[in-house]
């Protein structure tokens, strides 16, 4: 086995033969989640302060890795049969998506160092950790929970219409009754969707509620209806996953005696 | 086909032969949305403020698709074989639920060019959105939670009943127990009931809440039933999902093996 | 049929030959509800204010009702087996749960007469209202909800000894951490375990919250164990109602195959 | 039998041959659950003030019950064939979890008398009661509550993980959107964070949230996010317990049907 299958075998978790994630793809969550505790922390001042450098050494740290690791997929990436091919293969591989994904991933790093503001940028670092997490001992664990919310997409999005329309009602009703006496919170119907939002998802902040009676019975209302909100959704998706565990059971079921 | 046929089968959804919905309801649809942002956005002054015309313009652009609209389900009506015969059939259709609701859907819009405030005739504009919602590709899926909802409206009933006792029960003690210190938000049963409502439904705004220590405890149980108050409906509704994906597979296999 | 016999029939929802509730048990039903509602709304100063009179009209009329129904009970218990003898069997109904709760039910009438304030005596006549509504129509969807809930209830329990676990351990660290910063909410455990409840239920008041980094990471990690607590037991009741509704299609499949 | 044996079995939950819990082992759980209120309120400075001598002289009693029981315990684990052997067996029973878990029951009473405070130390007392409680009648209750949230521990860390994810993606948007409007609350991502949990979980405690339109366009986002996060883990727990029922049924059934 020559040294770039090895590594080809390492890097790309599909092709990794032993168990769970590979060591040198542990290596590689490992310094992802750390780059994103780097990146929540260094905004926070009273952590910064007086370790600007430590932070930007440690950036750097992260930056080699993520380059390393990106120069080294593109290498090891012949090995893929989707890929094989010198220059064609490699411009194939360049611009599919892992391979943007994980560029997007070292961008901010890189842009860091032209000084710039790059909050958003940062998230990309970030949603690498979905990439990753997605493959390995994690994937079947992930692959049931997104069929599930999947399989009743239809229905969650009723529901979600249904919880829209109920908001616009209820704000509606809150700005007819409150509108006139707070006007800053229910003059209108996009103010009062924040108190609607609030109340519906039993959040509840508590800087704009109903002062009359009135706005007070709506609200009631309202604050019941939101308990039907969260029911609907939680109803469906555990009948979903009750669906997929049982589904799984008979699968393993049929494994067991092809001959039913 | 004559062209009335072919407006029948654009406008009924039920009539559509394709996919999904037809291209005429579907701009009716879109037509439908957007005049209800409209009817949303223009109630905030920060965003009409010198924006009178435009929102004028557009509501004018809305009413004349919905008027034409109602004219052309009125004319194709006739296709319909429940509203067949050329006057008596016309007459039928106008007094039919879904014409008195699509007349209700223009008459604010109507109404706005006299100049008077139909905030609640809005709210039937946006009931048009629900109409059209149930049709076409939803509406399966809404047949299933409202299904769903429906085998189970017994025992919901029952547990939106034991909800109300327990509202009245702990609003009557926190009145007894709070009712002297807090005359404003404890000082009678229905006022008790706000703080109750918020409680029970863990919306917990913050506007009332106990200070005595035994007001806190008894708020505490509150607060702890409060949570069996969300688990027993959503328990409930999680069975009939359930219960409903169950039905749904076995029919799917008796179609399959009808000598079964 | 005696009338003795015709009235038992009424007044026993047991007895009731017909559907539902009897007529004379609506009246009752419908007089119960009326006389929460007048012993609610009688606590709001606004709404007693100049009609003091009519509430008590009302409360004398309630009271004939309820008195007259209590004395009719007690003539027709004689129709009923258990109560058979015309001495005994009488004193025997007397001292039985329903006769003694109606006694109580009116018993807080007859107290507002002494002019006596008797809060709590009322909710008894509220209690009626759960005695009448387990009966008739609705007892088997009741029936369902608390046999659900009496299935699981060594498994709520638990559920409900881990919630108390997790209270007591989370006010006790923001009791050590928050403590000294916040006397009056965090000065002591069960000062803390006020801000435990409201946060452990997501009620989320916001009267009182850490202000301290490590307080504020102990109560995200609570806010979090919070949703469990919702999860575990609403898990709980959907498999208990799961298992109810599949056990009830399993007896009616048994009822129509007698032979299996 | 001999009075050790009949110690063994009243102190060891699995050798009791009687129902429930045994006479002694009742004794014991009293005073763990008593010992814990008195550890809770005699931080409370209101309910101490002048009972401290009571307060002492309780703890007293209940650490001569907790040696007494440990000195029991260590006498009687030669019943027991794991711990047989006089020298080596003791040593080993010394040196086990539950003789470890019961030295650090004892230890914050004996330190207290050192006038240290020991606040932490005092968790460990209660700690007792989860393990007296997962013994006995609760045991099975228990067991199927932890095997059925083990039994999808993937499931919940992935949306656990799903969670983290949304919390990092809410609150680095509100950072950028709130962050120069309100640096104290919104000045940096972990800041952000406490505002993230708060909203994700529908705590709402209402110490923080967005002022500006677009911040609260995405809080409102947020907001519905967060029912989905109860939605999932609920939804999977559900489908946990419905499957243990249904399999306890089944082993039931075969229990019965051996020939099956």
């Amino acid at each position: 086995m020559t040294v770039r299958e090895q590594l080809y075998r390492q890097l790309d978790p599909v092709a990794w033969k032993g168990k769970g994630i590979s060591p040198v793809n542990r290596v590689v969550c490992c310094a992802i989640v750390a780059s994103a505790f780097f990146a929540i922390f260094e905004t926070e001042p009273t952590i910064l302060a007086g370790r600007e450098r430590q932070f930007l050494w440690f950036e750097d740290i992260f930056t080699t890795i993520f380059v390393i690791e990106y120069l080294a997929r593109l290498w090891v990436a012949g090995e893929d049969p989707r890929y094989s091919g010198s220059v064609r293969g490699r411009l194939r591989y360049l611009v599919s998506m892992p391979a943007v994904f994980d560029l997007l991933a070292i961008a901010p790093i890189l842009l860091t160092f032209a000084g710039s503001e790059v909050f958003l940028l940062r998230l990309f670092r970030f949603a690498r950790l979905l990439r990753v997490a997605r493959l390995g001992r994690f994937s079947k664990a992930t692959h049931r929970i997104v069929q599930a919310i999947d399989s009743r997409k239809h229905e969650l999005m009723v529901s979600l219409f249904f919880a829209i329309l109920l908001l616009v009602a209820a704000s509606t009703m809150l700005y007819i009754v409150e509108g006139d006496a707070q006007p800053e919170a229910f003059g209108s119907i996009p103010r009062a969707m924040w108190w609607g939002v609030v109340t519906l998802t039993t959040v509840g902040y508590g800087d704009v509620y109903p002062h009359s009676a009135l706005g007070r019975i709506l609200a009631a209302f309202t604050a019941f209806i939101g308990i039907g909100l969260i029911a609907i959704p939680t109803g469906i998706l555990a009948a979903a996953f009750s669906d997929a565990v049982q589904r799984e059971k008979q699968d393993a079921q049929k494994a067991r005696d092809p001959a039913e």
